[in-house]
């Protein structure tokens, strides 16, 4: 059985060249680049190569990019890291009900430590209102943290206007990038970013692996203290395979992969919306090039991701570190979705492998489940 | 030019057979392991197969063993993951004066954050004393933290005489163990270890992965928020890769690589101190089987080091994190030497890899650049 991968929201096959690419740091070139002899310059001058290459991609300077573990640790480090170093002068954090988790659930702890936080709301395609946004700015506003591209539904915020609003009151933005970066163009300067969560895995790069871009003059306290890396900000020995794996998967990123993965995503959309009585999460336009969320009334994502299995494709019901538990996805609430809609729903994410002949197959047999569904559910027998 | 790797306390040259293991979760097994659908659960499955080894290797339960990004991650969750857990109700730790640091900047920074911390003396061969240990312990101390064996001077504490101490005064016990693992045994119940401090990159393993034991019941904050992976003390996408190649890092330790270590340490130990006006710092007994630090009074450490790197040979002053900064090593200044000794110390540090040819080239070329070095020296002439 041929695997059908639909799950590139959740992470990504490491492209070859990306392996090929690490290898030498995997084996002979070993060194610690803290290490001063050659055998350790050799793994530092391949980070800071990396470092431009990844800075360069969102028209940051080579001294604003640090490395992390990957998205988690960036999206910690943006929040945690400005709130020690303001706090107690300036306390307050704007971000919005639709934030991964581990934008949420960091907010949650700050607030035990004296942080009050703004969850703004978002309309039903999941857009933040910009008038909210400059009524909940006070003078201790730290930060707005607004996603860029939405995990569950696919949703670009329009940073550029976000930025102008953030740098006209004075307060520091951050978004978290990990599913749109390389996908929608990221400038901070033209978007007034100063801080910026990217990572590699969810764009044919190694697991284990990220950064955060923070403008220069930004200070933040670190959240791991040691030896000094990454100027201090990031300590711990550096990962050079995972860093050039990542900076690699970042250089072979091509327009037309973006351009192939839009006209499917819309062929995706289209053909399934033909099933009845469904319905499409997120916008039509702004919307991530590799994603489709479509809730299915009556039906559990969960059932039908289980027959879709049976077919050899993977599919999400939502964020894959929320797929342990049951519960509702915060993002469907936030849009007005009812739980039984919202457990209705399934994700389906494509990527520069997908091809035409997976996209048909998925059209063919998606209507079949769906009808076989229907005919045991409970909410319509 | 033939590489000779002196250097292994920075970091170790990745074993091939740890390389392999990792492959297929660069390629083909890509998923992601919070991934509920079979390309996750294949992740998923082998991390936890990975978990198992690291687990056993300690005598620990696999329930036990938290994943991290490495050492430093590990040292900084340990220590702060306790210290907001417990405070303000305890704030006290106890660690000692040549720990790693990771362990001494942690420290530092929870001491604005309300911590008390004692830090212990050692002795000239760098031992801590335990009866100092006992009369530090009062009812506001969390944590006692101690350095394994220590990353500069190969001291080995005996954790199980602290381990006791420890638990008859009711209060936990972490170890940094990340240059001693595999080395040194390391047994959690044995020992009465709360909390260890494991990496990989230390034993011929991937860089960016390491791993912390936390004894079952313990509670700690969190360092990473976020879709709850690894028991929700560790947010963030595990790293499959880096976790199985860890674990075939442990797995194929052999006890006559240590005994190979050991009678190459001590042959290079006894052929160095042949030459005149040099003195071994930390001690004979109860040392890492592959560390030599070695001052060579009347010239400088980082002088030696150039003039072997000339030779092909890669040795360091100290700390790999520590090699950016010019100031005396705390370690070297803890156990007496005086700056002028301190910074006429060289590392070498060795692995499974070393051969006795090795061996002889060094111990056949030091004595000369020491000779001509002397020679130069301000110091002397």
């Amino acid at each position: 059985m041929k695997l059908v991968y639909f799950d590139n929201a959740a992470t990504t096959k490491t492209d070859e060249k990306v392996v090929e690419a690490m290898m030498p740091y995997l084996t002979e070139k070993f060194g610690n680049p803290s290490s001063q002899h050659f055998v350790g310059q050799e793994a530092k001058q391949a980070i800071e190569e990396a470092r431009k290459i990844i800075a360069k991609s969102i028209n940051a300077k080579t001294s604003e990019i640090v490395f992390t573990s990957g998205g988690t640790e960036s999206n910690n480090l943006a929040l945690k890291g400005l709130f020690f170093n303001n706090y107690p002068k300036k306390n307050h954090i704007i971000t919005t009900k639709i934030e991964h988790d581990c934008i949420l659930k960091t907010c949650s702890w700050l607030e035990k430590q004296g942080a009050k936080i703004t969850y703004l709301d978002v309309n039903k395609e999941g857009f933040i209102d910009v008038n909210q946004l400059k009524e909940s700015i006070t003078d201790k506003t730290i930060l707005v943290s607004v996603i860029h591209g939405n995990n569950e539904i696919g949703t670009i915020q329009d940073l550029e206007t976000i930025g102008k609003i953030c740098k006209e009151k004075n307060v520091l933005f951050h978004t978290d990038a990990c599913q749109s970066y390389t996908k929608v163009d990221l400038n901070v300067k033209k978007q007034n970013l100063d801080l910026v969560t990217l990572n590699s895995h969810k764009i044919h790069g190694p697991k284990g692996v990220g950064a955060l871009y923070i403008k220069d003059g930004i200070m933040l306290t670190p959240l791991l203290h040691g030896g000094g890396q990454e100027r201090n900000i990031r300590s711990g020995t550096e990962n050079p395979a995972g860093i050039i794996g990542f900076a690699k998967a970042v250089e072979i990123v091509k327009s037309k992969d973006i351009k192939q993965m839009t006209e499917m995503r819309d062929k995706l959309i289209e053909g399934i919306l033909k099933i009845s009585n469904t319905k499409l999460s997120g916008p039509r336009n702004n919307r991530l090039c590799n994603n489709i969320n479509i809730s299915f009334m009556n039906i559990e994502g969960e059932a039908i991701g289980g027959y879709l299995e049976n077919l050899g494709i993977a599919t999400s019901t939502g964020s894959a570190c929320m797929s342990n538990t049951l519960k509702t996805s915060h993002v469907l609430k936030a849009i007005g979705l009812t739980p039984l809609e919202g457990n209705s729903s399934l994700r389906i994410s494509i990527s520069k492998y997908t091809t035409e002949e997976e996209v048909d197959y998925f059209l063919k047999e998606l209507p079949k489940i769906v009808t076989k569904l229907r005919r045991l559910s409970p909410l319509i027998n």
